[in-house]
């Protein structure tokens, strides 16, 4: 591979490595036997993504003093190995200047056993899950790095984020650094993913390479943090903006690349975009985040009630990829309306999946309640209360089970409920990982459909019945909610893309559906400020990325 | 009140405004009947919060465009009325530059029916509760107002705030300003209330009167927005730093003031600080919480199990002031370990309250979950799980009666059982609103004896025993947690102040305790991720203000 214009010759290393948040000691080693790797491979220089050292996102981790202080010694044993070969890894660095925020946000230049520059980030991304400048001092100076007569742009993540039609920021590091004539980009980011993150990131770094005409190396993170999903997809971008390679995605890697010579580009190699598979990715980034949840809290068995639904039966298939069959189990917890086939086709898509399951019944329990309550509920009729009281009973029963023998209690929600509020909270709303609440109705069957491509994993009835909470006599989801290709329309075009009453009505959606909609959206924001933290998948999911109030108004009114 | 160098005389109003986010016909209603009182009153210029049309937070609402066009609109409408008047009106404006940030945060003044000048906010608050930069584009440019010959400097809430030894912000809006000799500062802030946030507040004015030796009219707001309380505490400040006047605490109030003559302050009136009571303040912060947040959710009636214990008392007394001792109906949910006092302390407690009680005793419901989870419960004892499900079993009972009568239920956990995660999520930990959660028990118990200063309205034995969550025999809070003052000095250090575990123990704190309690801390992130939201009384408090990796390691090992 040819890159540069004069006759250089350089070897660079992309290590895309999976990261704990705090864990020093991991971090050090994972990046400290990286660049033993780089050696091995005689290269000259090996980089890490943002914020390695201490992983993405630290929020506030950062406010301790001793956080930074183990990161800076942390910093300093990882340069130690940086002899004979130059690294770049990402940390928080302290601010010297008295004036603005104590940190920036670093990637340092590690050779010769020491620190030998460092770089800020100039651009701190700030909405949806980021917080960066909660932290981060913003960059002002720019300079290029000069190692092995290659001169090196080196931006973190957003720096190279500024080029769209509407940019959130004044100005664009590359267009300084671009004023010294440097011979490549170097890109060190934590870009989270989401259904169409892979293509947006893609497209980004093209527009850089193609404007500044130059080669960029990319490195991101590959794990997952909570509720965020890093993909990896780190690669290397031709000046011309074509893929020259790309290591894995959704999974560690690491690979070097050998550049000399002038600037001409692979034309034999490469494309201009990869092509990915929506529901391929969705379900590798579900079970890496299940996975990895799981291991950076030391746990490895799961449980979770099985109502013969869909949801259910995704997130019990995800589980059991994610952390084995023998580690998960599931409980179906039937009352008196309760199908036959709830039970039935659990029991064939555990079996399918070679997954333990108990049956464990719920009348005694709930008619006891029943009988607690009469006194006070004498002249009431059955309602959402009764309803609500067979769904907490589920999961006092689920958490206990949680609570005696050290499983996690996966959520089932999937996004179209916790939208509307069709979920009962401290009930069907339990979990310490909400996996699917990012994941509308209509794309839990889409990625059903997936799982089932070549066989019948998860039983056919599940996919066809209609969706029944099961709570009353003879219920259907569609009693209670528009259908949900219409729902899931709107509420993606109002939760994801933001559009409001005006424009979702000129977009072609019913009036009153849209108002009956953004209605129930806003009145449940107090039962999602409690819901279990959502692996995000979409641009915009549930939770951290999204700030709404809880006791405002703004109902949307037609005006 | 003379203030001015000059001959000049101005009637200046302060109008302190309980605003609903969201609600514009509301907010602008309010704002139009300010107006017309001052000119009723023959002012010339009145001033309201920073984002008073609005409301603050708003947070994500600013993402809809339609929300800024109804805001856009509600200026305009309020523009209409100044004739004869000056109007100060905060609200989020559009920022024409294509780059940067699409809103700024703006102070707009009003006359001749329309807008004639905008100010932009400078500094934008982004940490603790803060998110300003998620949204706004920070101002650049600085100019005065000059009004009948007076010359404002206007500035909005952080614009003052960069005096401290270790600045924020690299730069301060006064410090351009000054350059055009202003008259006068006018401030519109949306400063919530904590402990010690009113000393900090007029200490912060203070500062800025003497730096640049300028009265200072400054209108906060008053209500509660969710977890925020606004004090209120509007003030002019004298420019030598002494307080001329204040406005009410924790209520609506409007005043004017006559200024003329030269800048010679009232000797005689006014002082450094205002000494304020912190129980009688917190008391009145939270009652004023609750009722804003029942009110703004359109509910009135309150739900909460009584113990027997303090935490419970402490919030029905809060319940029954904020809205009536009608309003509010107090459980006992007695179980086999219940004391005989749990519930004749209730009984005593709720009589004095004139609140009403129902005794619903757990016994069935707890025998049938034993009974349902028997088969899978063999061979193990009675541990944490069982504590568990009495707990959960009571929230299951609380919550149906919630459901069923339409009443909040309230939160009773305190912060230091939160901060340790001593509770039960689904269970005790469940409720629309955590009351005291931004309480250490300590100050619980400090703040029931200020209550108790004249009457004892909390009976004497509820704040003498020893406190136990009784869900085992004989079991005391001492068994598991150390006690509560050494806890709570802990936990202040570590949450409010975030000192690490090496200034800790540098603080003197046991070094084993201090590893025990911090470790404890950050294993109950998961939970407190689903607590209900808690009304913020503290300079940190859970929730919104603190934001912590669940998966994340950083356990604080001393390195």
């Amino acid at each position: 591979m040819v890159l540069f214009s004069n006759q250089l010759s350089v070897k660079i290393t992309l290590a895309q490595v999976n990261y704990h948040t705090g864990n020093f000691e991991y971090n050090t080693q994972q990046i400290i036997t990286a660049i033993q790797k780089a050696k091995d491979d005689k290269s000259d220089l090996v980089v890490f993504a943002e914020l390695s050292v201490c992983g993405y996102p630290p929020r506030d981790f950062l406010l301790f003093n001793d956080f930074i202080t183990q990161s800076n010694h942390a910093v300093n044993a990882i340069a130690k190995h940086c002899v004979g070969i130059a690294a770049i890894i990402g940390a928080p660095t302290v601010n010297p200047v008295i004036e603005g925020k104590d940190l920036y946000n670093s990637a340092l230049f590690l050779a010769n056993g020491k620190i030998e520059q460092v770089v800020h980030k100039t651009l701190l991304p700030t909405y949806d899950i980021f917080d960066e400048y909660r932290y981060f001092e913003p960059n002002n100076t720019f300079n290029t790095i000069t190692y092995k007569d290659v001169k090196i742009a080196l931006t973190i993540c957003e720096d190279l984020w500024n080029l769209n039609e509407n940019p959130m920021y004044v100005k664009s590091p590359m267009d300084e650094l671009i004023k010294q004539q440097p011979d490549v980009i170097i890109n060190i980011a934590a870009s989270p993913f989401h259904k169409s993150q892979i293509q947006t990131r893609q497209a980004v770094l093209k527009n850089n390479a193609t404007k500044y005409q130059l080669p960029i190396f990319y490195v991101n993170h590959i794990g997952a943090q909570t509720h965020l999903i890093f993909d990896g997809g780190s690669c290397v971008i031709g000046a011309n903006g074509f893929i020259v390679d790309e290591l894995n995605y959704f999974k560690e890697d690491i690979k070097s690349y050998l550049v000399n010579g002038n600037r001409v580009e692979p034309t034999t190699v490469g494309s201009s975009q990869t092509v990915r598979q929506k529901y391929e990715d969705l379900e590798a980034a579900l079970v890496l985040g299940i996975r990895q949840y799981f291991k950076k809290l030391h746990f490895n068995k799961a449980i979770l009630g099985l109502s013969g639904g869909i949801d259910s039966a995704l997130v019990l298939y995800l589980a059991a990829k994610a952390l084995g069959s023998d580690n998960v189990l599931g409980v179906m917890l039937p009352s008196a309306f309760s199908s036959e086939h709830s039970i039935s086709d659990s029991i064939v898509l555990a079996n399918n999946l070679g997954v333990k399951t108990y049956e464990i019944p719920i009348a005694d329990a709930v008619d006891a309640f029943d009988k607690t309550l009469q006194p006070y509920f004498v002249n009431t009729t059955f309602g959402i209360t009764e309803e609500n009281i067979q769904s907490r009973t589920r999961a006092v029963i689920l958490m206990a089970l949680s609570n005696k023998f050290g499983y996690i209690l996966l959520n089932t929600s999937n996004k179209s409920e916790l939208a509307v509020g069709y979920g009962t909270l401290y009930g069907d709303m339990c979990g310490g990982l909400s996996v699917i609440g990012d994941l509308y109705k209509t794309e839990v069957f889409e990625l059903c459909k997936y799982i089932n491509r070549n066989e019948e994993v998860i039983p056919n009835h599940i996919l066809t019945k209609e969706p029944s909470a099961e709570l009353r006599p003879n219920q259907k989801d569609s009693d209670s909610l528009p259908p949900y290709e219409e729902l899931d329309a709107l509420l993606y075009q109002y939760v994801e893309e933001a559009k409001d009453i005006k424009q979702l009505i000129q977009m072609g959606f019913d009036a009153d559906l849209t108002k009956r909609v953004l209605k129930m959206v806003v009145q449940n924001e107090w039962k999602r400020w409690q819901s279990a933290p959502v692996l995000r998948v979409s641009k915009r999911a549930f939770g951290y990325g999204r700030r709404m109030p809880i006791s405002g108004k703004y109902d949307f009114e037609i005006a």
